[in-house]
């Protein structure tokens, strides 16, 4: 199945309910809550600009939230999730705000193409000045990831014109030549967005434009001890310790250990594996093959969070993931999806899907609450009750950035080749697929997350040739299928996760593939050292947790199970929009006969007590509370 | 047994291998290495007064080490710690040393009295003008302290007149009268120095001036305010919040909670228990007893360590106890030694001389190597490997505090009464006390803390009523006592934890102590996370841990005891100057089988290994190497 292409979000209707419910919350709540905020903040007033610019510190501000270089990221990702979003249902009232704030941009901009909004209004005369901490380029990537599904969803592209004129402004600027800057983001992000330009326009430069910053970063003469130098700062430490946290301690095809700053990271070796996929370039291919090896087989959560450390919001040490201090940024959630699904472009593998989906149903969707308009930014995967979901945030790049996960999930369930389809994600939706000369529509019906039946129709206009390529997730023991009511054998079928139904299809034709989602125990590798000796309970995609609130009589962080205790699927409707929850028996270190002893001969009492899990991304909706993953084992 | 009195460390002689060995480890090695650390980190040059004085940082300094303001503090410790050692041996070299410091201590001395070598050398225009940070009284407190310890082990007395002067201008300077400064020290120590000075001179006004500070700290308006205010310094935080590090955050007598700098902390309390037996002060002895409830029933290592938290050098949280970054400083195991005694004579009962001994042969001895020459600032109680013995400090406190106490362990074994004697600690001793008009000489044979058979004798001119009350620790079950070969009912005859024999005397009279030393377990309160699951070894007042040295097999982290595995006593007197090791089975958990999983479903493999656990105190004396203390319980 060669050349495997994303089949675009607005290609792709969602009907099931869980997505759906997500959606409409994002459509209906985040999005227009997140431009109030962006208002509150100021954000909005920044892309006009004024002189002298406003103070620092927003005096009327309730929150006392200060200004921010990076807000032009901010305005880019909430247009961004905007674009996805109104691809499902247009709303004149969002597009308008959008529209203002491509006014306000197009105005903004320099007679050069030059466009950011802090530096026009606060010091022009330090643009590309400092790549290493300026955040232009970054925000320059968002704004233009913003502008193309701005016009993806809608056909408007007055900002996709304004950010092709600042891109134009770019290429001038950087590159190799001699009248060129030699230098590369400081936060990686603007590769995507220049790929995606690509993609969209077809206009080689921006391809070219990509490469060059991965290609350059790293290298020597360092460029950020130049810039640094030119700034007249003094450089202490060799450069190699002091651009880890941005990875460019080295050049990116050299880099086998995932360092630093997680987000840089993720969207870095996201673009790597994007150029590895359009270059064809092998040695990026196998530079993201040994980071992928590195982060997911001894610095992954296993609700598929990174960067454990508050220190660098990023990556320590292997097998470092402590459960009470994850930081586990909800942004590098976002941005694994994004590294993952360009991975299983790179190479159909299920393994790469496994860990898209990890990340997606549990460290990303567990930053976006219930009521769509309160955010995790460090996605712990314990709590003493004191770690709570915040209304906003001075730094509010998690808010947007999962919101535009959430808008845009639809572009991550199918892909298309010359000669098939590949189906990644389920739960109720219903694409209309180009494959090679044949208009295709698959109608995928499913109860995906909660239950793992699910049936899909192929509709053809007339009997066609195709391969369609079922993901079988790798948590999924024993799946079957049939194809028109006949059983077809999975594990005969099966290719690196995928089972291949290749056949003459015909208007009708049906697949029921069912994926058995008994509640499962996990045990984490024994040098996690957080993790020893506990187990934590998952089903189908989902990582469950325990929260007080569900377990009145039983302090969470005292709570055992034994290894073979039953755990019964319990289904509550009532409960955060309707979940599947988990319920078995376990024990619970007793405390009341202690007295006032601190150490002593006995061991702990115990006593039994039944215990309920609740998926680990619906926590903390229902007012701060203690939280477990990891259980201890009996 | 009214009126209880420690006996002088000058009347005990130590006659046991454990503490000999350590003693003249400390005479030979210790006391002599830090002098030349003395030397080579510019602390005795510091003592000569020279304009201009040595910069900051001493150039010539191999290590690097930077002046400090509290080095006077270190010389007193050291002359201390050399004094306790000279009353077992004299030294001339030693004591040559010593006296050239005090000759150099004398001609700093102003005409006033005043003396800290750092302020008149440097600024003395801001003496008394920053108690809350100059360590000033701090420094006076150890000066004066070996002062005192080196006139009573050699009966020189040039720097005892040098300290009783500089106290002379302290107490001008100090208290409530209308010319007089309202300050207190903030790095408590002055007041147990002025205590002992009271003590050996039967001056009312050391008493009075210790009593001073202790009742003036915390109360309001804050000094330590005002003096800032008066330094032109801005005061941000609330007085309470920004006080608490040194305990002044309310006064004394209304604090519950052990709070702030550990060291601080426990050097107050012990001060405070000493006024509340010489002043028969009812009020501070309840505030000690509700302090003491505080760290003892919640924020106490099985080690007899103090004071998790390396930010604060101090104390946190109830069950706040972790152990891989426990801070619990030497000095604070020192510290809470000193107030343990103290609260054991306001009020004898083995609880406290359970604590005592419990940081004693743990947490504090652990703080000295066994050459001698190394130290532990930080005691952790589980290590990866990375922590480490260093040769000295920045900051050498807590190199002298456990050579001090060491060198004075002898005084913490006999109190006397009027009518009797109490025995405290046991290892081999010989004391010749005075018990109101008699003479007793008690000599103790055992080989404590490796076996719990003691045998007494006591010797009488004639025959002369005493009650001879004998410790009972609190770990020991089903304790034997026989005198003259007659076996006693020690349940009967144990009160608070001393087994009282009251009889009349005669020559050659013999008591014969049993306490069972079986290995035994020791499990923590649910509420410290850390300890979770988890059990410690210990024998008699020993804590054990697992050092990866010992058990090549398994990495100790990853090893298990069993509730019920046999644990077999093992001497060896080949290992570290002659140990008993405790043996044992247990398990390890398996990596070799994950592959690169990081997750999977099935549990990890576990296989059988043989165990060996060495005293905690003896643990990195052979290089750094992983440890562990608390072990999980399979």
């Amino acid at each position: 199945m060669g050349n495997l292409r994303p089949a675009a979000f607005t290609a792709v209707e969602l009907t099931g309910d869980f997505w759906r419910e997500r959606l409409e919350t994002v459509l209906t709540r985040t999005i227009p809550s997140q431009h109030r905020k962006l208002a509150e903040q100021g954000i909005l007033e920044s892309l006009t600009i004024q002189h002298p610019p406003p103070p620092l510190r927003i005096p009327r501000n309730p929150q006392g939230f200060t200004a921010q270089i990076f807000w032009d990221s901010d305005v880019g990702k909430w247009i961004e999730a905007a674009g996805y979003a109104l691809a499902h249902r247009r709303d004149p009232k969002i597009e308008a705000q959008v529209d203002a704030m491509a006014q306000a941009l197009e105005r903004a901009q320099l007679p050069n193409g030059y466009l950011n909004c802090w530096h026009i209004a606060r010091c022009p005369e330090e643009r590309w000045t400092n790549l290493r901490d300026s955040h232009e380029l970054y925000c320059a990537g968002h704004l233009l990831e913003g502008a193309i599904a701005y016009y993806q969803a809608t056909g408007r592209r007055q900002l996709l014109d304004v950010m092709e004129r600042y891109v134009d402004h770019i290429t001038d600027t950087f590159g190799t030549g001699e009248q060129q800057k030699r230098g590369y983001p400081g936060h990686q992000e603007i590769e995507l967005a220049l790929i995606e330009l690509y993609r969209l326009t077809d206009d080689r430069r921006r391809l070219d434009l990509a490469e060059y910053f991965i290609n350059e970063r790293g290298r020597g003469p360092h460029y950020f001890d130049a810039e640094a130098k030119a700034r007249g700062e003094d450089l202490h430490a060799p450069s190699a310790d002091r651009y880890e946290y941005c990875q460019a301690h080295q050049p990116v095809r050299e880099q086998t250990e995932v360092v630093g700053h997680a987000v840089r990271a993720l969207y870095m070796y996201a673009a790597m594996a994007d150029l590895a996929t359009e270059l064809r370039d092998e040695g990026l291919r196998r530079a993201c093959e040994v980071l992928w090896k590195n982060v997911t087989e001894t610095r992954m959560y296993v609700t598929g969070g990174f960067g454990p450390s508050a220190h660098n919001e990023g990556f320590t040490a292997d097998y470092d993931l402590p459960n009470d201090t994850a930081y586990a940024e909800t942004c590098a959630s976002v941005a694994m999806v994004f590294w993952a699904w360009r991975m299983l472009h790179l190479d159909l593998d299920s393994r790469y899907a496994d860990v898209l989906e990890r990340a997606l149903y549990n460290g990303a969707l567990s930053g976006l609450s219930h009521d769509g308009e309160h955010y995790f930014y460090d996605n712990k995967l314990e709590s003493d009750g004191s770690h709570q979901r915040w209304a906003w945030h001075d730094c509010p790049c998690c808010t947007m950035n999962v919101s535009r996960l959430v808008a845009s999930v639809a572009g991550y369930f199918y892909s298309t080749s010359d000669d098939g389809v590949a189906v990644h994600l389920y739960g109720g939706s219903r694409a209309r697929l180009r494959v090679g000369e044949h208009e295709v529509t698959i109608t995928e019906n499913s109860d995906y997350p909660w239950s793992g039946f699910i049936t899909l129709h192929v509709d053809v206009a007339e009997p066609t040739d195709l391969s369609l390529k079922l993901r079988i997730p790798g948590w999924a023991r024993s799946a079957g299928a049939k194809v028109n009511g006949s059983r077809i054998d999975v594990a005969a079928d099966t290719q690196h996760g995928y089972l291949e139904v290749r056949r003459r299809w015909q208007r009708g034709d049906r697949v029921e593939l069912e994926l058995p989602m008994p509640p499962r125990r996990v045990y984490a590798h024994p040098s996690v050292r957080a993790d020893r000796g506990r187990v934590a309970l998952c089903r189908g995609p989902l990582v469950y947790c325990f929260e007080q609130v569900d377990n009145p009589t039983a302090p969470v962080s005292l709570i055992r199970m034994s290894r073979d205790a039953p755990v019964d699927v319990a289904p509550r409707a009532d409960l955060l929009g309707g979940v599947v929850t988990l319920a078995s028996e376990g024990s619970v270190l007793q405390t009341s006969d202690w007295g006032r002893d601190l150490y002593r001969a006995e061991p702990p009492r115990v006593a039994q007590v039944k215990l309920t899990a609740v998926p680990y991304y619906a926590w903390c909706n229902r007012g701060p509370n203690p939280m477990q993953t990891w259980i201890a084992e009996q």
